[in-house]
């Protein structure tokens, strides 16, 4: 796969998604519908669901607040909480424009995690306000996940929200990004046969996803001196003083990293690393051949910009490159967000755990990258696709056990009922869809006439 | 029916449905869940619904605002915003508490409208912070139901956000009890003969339902001078200089009812009365026999308390009444809210609509009214029960329709297809739960045990 004719036809391809997207948004008018789903087989029973038995958990709730978790869906709600202020590559586009992805993402999260996801797109960009906001919501809900707000403040709303509230609150941006990121790297490192300690990763961006990845690589291993950040301008380094004032969490990775002292920008970077972790412009030869060809032997590129990579993969693999990963379905080596979220929310609300760890989010990188071990890795895949319903089984038990382990989870239980409570979740949730597909109760494309 | 024994049977029997609550609630958890609506065929499907497809979605919503109607679920969802200050008959028990109420209500918002609610328990209990909230929240939602919120700001909240939001918000312990009051008023006069111009009409209680059942029954040809109501000190009437500072909805009963300026409390409100329509204790008793045998002939009694009504209805009809309501489901004529708010948001979702008028309020006690009269009313048939589905369609309808007519719907279409959209929707939202029950997606309360 490679020449000028292929990506022609990849950009082409790429177009459909779109076409299609704009075909059926507007027939379906939305991706998600709230259901009961407890049974009404008599009116009778709604003297039960609603008013006038509903006043005795009501009163049960008042007398014991944690009750809310046993009597309502709040154990199973996550508010997908966006400002629209940094939407996919689409930047600053507002929360009605934003609308359309929250819904995505609520579908996944039910499809793939069994989570009750509800979009909440903000009529406000001003940070304190948001916290505000999503404060004043949270009774109704057991975990929040903060979606494409844009740097900095989305470090200091997750910051702040993590420490003040008792339900889990996770940027899928940062954490997200981060953890399926790592999951790819363990393989990719096995298969290269190098340890995490003993590499140096050229990391080329300095936003959230990047900044998050440094912080999770570490942890598994990868030392902080042997990371060498670039952003548009150059390699961070305590050089860089334009950094300190406006983005902590930027400066905190000038002071860690790069402890040879490397100057210049990303080709110097690039130079005898072991690993690429690139998170920045959606334009092919942002990266170009030439700098990955001194990368150190058996390098591995993951070129994570979306939908474009920064690099063209048969070009990455021309240059030298041994494994190279992307943010795209359509390549071998997909880095993708919704392998992570659904399962880790899913093992967190099962445990009804009061926060997302950073190690519980370890413990999903680990799963996936176990699971994927198991069905043997190769070159061609580091990390399973979304076809593998397995893995967010595995990844969900692993994170709500971490999380029982570290004292955060109200609900304890062994590995075997977590199992088992996770995965009858995860079938039920698909068969509730198929269901409804098989009986013209969701209609199928081809009813609004052929593609 | 009448007598003690009587009464502890009916004590008894309106215990059951707490008993049922706390056995379900704890093994059901939650009652309503988010589904995806859209065919998850193949795995490809997800690249149209999320990234990289909904990206033009977003696009063509941030060229054109209106656009979200299309493109989103926005069309077809509600926010119930509680802070949990007058939950039920239960009071100011907070918004973890009151959780099970908004989830109920959300199940019927769906079952009986096709509505997509979705509860949102605010964390505050200031005015202006919670008229801030709904504001942020609006990108979401395609209407506001705002419940249980103590009076007097409840007025304040709801008349502040119609003004401000470009989406119709609702109170439903205002408008909802109104319209359907109203409805089983227009049938009970009709029954005994008595024209609304003509009446008079004693109101026992001056909360939130009786200030907004004064307005709509004004507005449906009833003097306003022949309102005659009392709070728990005294008749209202400009003598009531209390009222002035603190409740100035209350103020303006004051100053135009009890035209006559009647004195006393609740016997001499009722005395030569035509009608009289109570939401005040729910303590049988708290309206006499002896009160009410000095009504106007062929007396009308609204007992609107729950779960007890001011007065027992063999008590009323004993002293002479010829029609009561109560807002019992075990005695006839039950003033139901459940038969109003999800058919008007329904006619007023479909036309996507900006607000919900009073006008359109009052249409659809009318079409309540004449749905039931078309059925053939009499002294224990004012009002459709909620078996009765056709009268959702009616309503819906008739909301819709008035919609149009005054200029606030974004749509327009013909009667017909507003019909047609309508049922369509009423219809599948049963055929999907009921589907989910047959095919143990959703268990039968057997599972969990006999009753």
């Amino acid at each position: 796969m490679r020449g000028d004719t292929n990506v022609k036809k990849l950009l082409a391809e790429a177009e459909k998604p779109k076409e299609l997207a704009m075909k059926y948004h507007p027939v379906y008018r939305g991706k998600i519908e709230i259901e009961p789903k407890v049974p009404i087989k008599k009116l009778e029973d709604l003297a039960m669901w609603y008013t006038p038995g509903v006043a005795e958990p009501c009163m049960a709730i008042k007398r014991d607040n944690d009750a809310v978790f046993e009597y309502t869906g709040k154990w199973n709600f996550v508010a997908i909480v966006s400002d629209g202020t940094r939407v996919l590559g689409l930047g600053n586009i507002g929360p009605l424009a934003g609308l359309p992805v929250m819904e995505g993402k609520a579908l996944i999260f039910k499809y793939f995690g069994g989570v009750d996801a509800f979009p909440i797109c903000l009529d406000t960009k001003n940070a304190e306000d948001i916290i505000r906001a999503v404060k004043w919501l949270t009774p109704t809900f057991g975990g929040i996940n903060l979606e494409d707000i844009e740097k900095p403040k989305c470090y200091y709303i997750l910051e702040k929200l993590r420490e003040e509230l008792n339900i889990p609150v996770w940027h899928d941006d940062q954490q997200g990004t981060a953890l399926v990121t790592l999951a790819g790297l363990l393989n990719a490192l096995k298969i290269v046969g190098k340890k995490p300690g003993e590499v140096k990763v050229a990391m080329i961006g300095a936003g959230a996803a990047n900044i998050s990845i440094a912080k999770y690589i570490m942890k598994a291993g990868v030392k902080s001196g042997n990371i060498i950040m670039a952003d548009s301008n150059s390699i961070l380094s305590k050089e860089r003083v334009d950094v300190e004032k406006n983005d902590p969490a930027k400066w905190e990775i000038c002071e860690k990293t790069n402890v040879e002292g490397k100057v210049g920008g990303i080709p110097e970077a690039l130079e005898d690393s072991d690993v690429c972790i690139a998170y920045s412009k959606a334009v092919p030869g942002t990266i170009k051949k030439e700098w990955i060809s001194k990368m150190a032997g058996d390098a591995i590129v993951f070129a994570g910009a979306n939908p474009l990579p920064e690099i063209w993969p048969w070009d990455a693999k021309e240059a030298g490159a041994k494994i190279v990963a992307t943010g795209r379905s359509d390549f071998p080596n997909q880095i993708n967000n919704s392998i992570g979220f659904p399962a880790v929310f899913r093992g967190t609300l099962d445990v009804m755990a009061k926060k997302i760890t950073d190690e519980m989010c370890i413990a999903a990188a680990y799963a996936i990258a176990n699971y994927a071990e198991k069905k043997g890795i190769n070159e061609e895949y580091i990390i399973p696709t979304m076809k593998e319903m397995g893995v967010f089984v595995e990844e969900a038990v692993a994170v709500g056990m971490k999380g029982m382990e570290q004292g955060v989870a109200r609900r304890k239980m062994s590995r075997q009922s977590l199992r088992l409570a996770v995965s009858s979740t995860l079938k039920r949730s698909q068969r509730v869809t198929k269901t409804l597909m098989k009986e013209n109760l969701i209609l199928p494309l081809s009813y609004y006439g052929k593609q």
